[in-house]
């Protein structure tokens, strides 16, 4: 790798009274070049119980497994760090994607290709995200797709239960909207097919359209 | 790799009200074997002026020309994306590093060597941070030393200039302290070395501490 900008790596010593400024950043193109496949999101939208975590887990798990850099966001990891402060009214919801998706970009623009699993009810708050995107193919709205009375009876957390005892205001679904994705990338359908087909459909999407090469890079990572 | 948990990885289409729900990561361990190296922050503090972006960006480049995966956080991709709604008041400030040390700790967590380059004047909010994470050794405090007097003559972007002439009112050094990190895990002198040799001094702290092997990446990386 040729590199003119480089200042002395001899590194030898010198008395200096002021910086040498070279303020060249590793290019994104340079990132994704040595691993093999682009960076961007994979934002998983739909309701509470939809399957956004698993889904995205499995996608995160497939992806390694083939040798890309794949991190997921969710709950997890950014409501009890980054957004601790946020609650669940509008504005906040609003402010909490927001973060999300400013967070999500710079893992994108590092090369990785990085999952979140939000339930993002908000159309407008999605539309953003998109915008501020440095390639528009940089965002990948997944809509996970299942039915209101399916997530119901699923409820894992017990949430809807609760959101119907009026113990939740503001619940998605319930009293609180859901704006489906209008024309999304890709639509999974989890009431439909299980969780590993739904992650298949997502790593094919990739393929097709070129995030991740036909060929792994796995072998050319551990040796 | 060895996988228990992966669901029919065979991809029978299979029709299910119901998503089995395996929520297993791809953990930290997996992440750090693969990528050679150890993710962690290296948070660059000092002076506006001292050196602290330059230095993280050179930082960042010989990481990355070894084969490691390094990611500057600066005011470039901060300021105007994440934290663009706040402002330089005290309570800002601290607001403004708090979310930096978050959003830091989730790549560390993806296994990157993140460089955060903030002035970050205040001693507690970079000991919150230290104290978040998830490994002791996860947080490397990297004192950028100048004098503020080297600093005010360097003075790139005229803004010591802008803060003696009352323009620009708490900046740092001037009429806001700097509270220099008492222990902090390196110091480097911009004000004696050159741009090259501290960088060097960087890299040899994370060698010498296991943070990079002391073979490069690259080889196995490229091919």
């Amino acid at each position: 790798m040729t590199n003119d900008t480089n200042p002395g790596r001899g590194s030898v010593r010198a008395r200096s009274s002021n910086v040498t400024w070279h303020e060249t950043h590793v290019s994104r193109d340079e990132r994704e070049e040595r691993r093999g496949h682009r960076g961007a999101i994979l934002w998983f939208t739909g309701l509470s119980a939809s399957g956004k975590s698993t889904l995205a887990i499995e996608v995160e798990k497939r992806l390694f497994e083939e040798g890309h850099f794949s991190f997921v966001l969710d709950g997890d990891n950014i409501r009890h760090g980054l957004n601790g402060d946020l609650g669940f009214s509008p504005e906040d919801r609003t402010e909490n994607i927001r973060r999300i998706g400013e967070v999500a970009k710079l893992f994108a623009e590092a090369g990785t290709l990085v999952l979140t699993a939000f339930i993002s009810p908000y159309r407008l708050d999605r539309d953003r995200i998109r915008e501020i995107m440095s390639r528009p193919t940089d965002f990948v709205e997944i809509h996970v797709s299942c039915p209101v009375e399916v997530c119901e009876a699923r409820d894992p957390k017990g949430l809807y239960r609760k959101a119907r005892a009026g113990e939740i205001p503001n619940f998605t679904g319930i009293d609180a909207p859901y704006e489906t994705p209008e024309s999304p990338e890709l639509v999974v359908e989890t009431n439909v097919y299980d969780v590993a087909a739904c992650a298949e459909q997502v790593v094919a999407y990739l393929r097709e359209h070129g995030y991740i090469s036909n060929e792994s890079r796995l072998r050319a990572v551990t040796g």
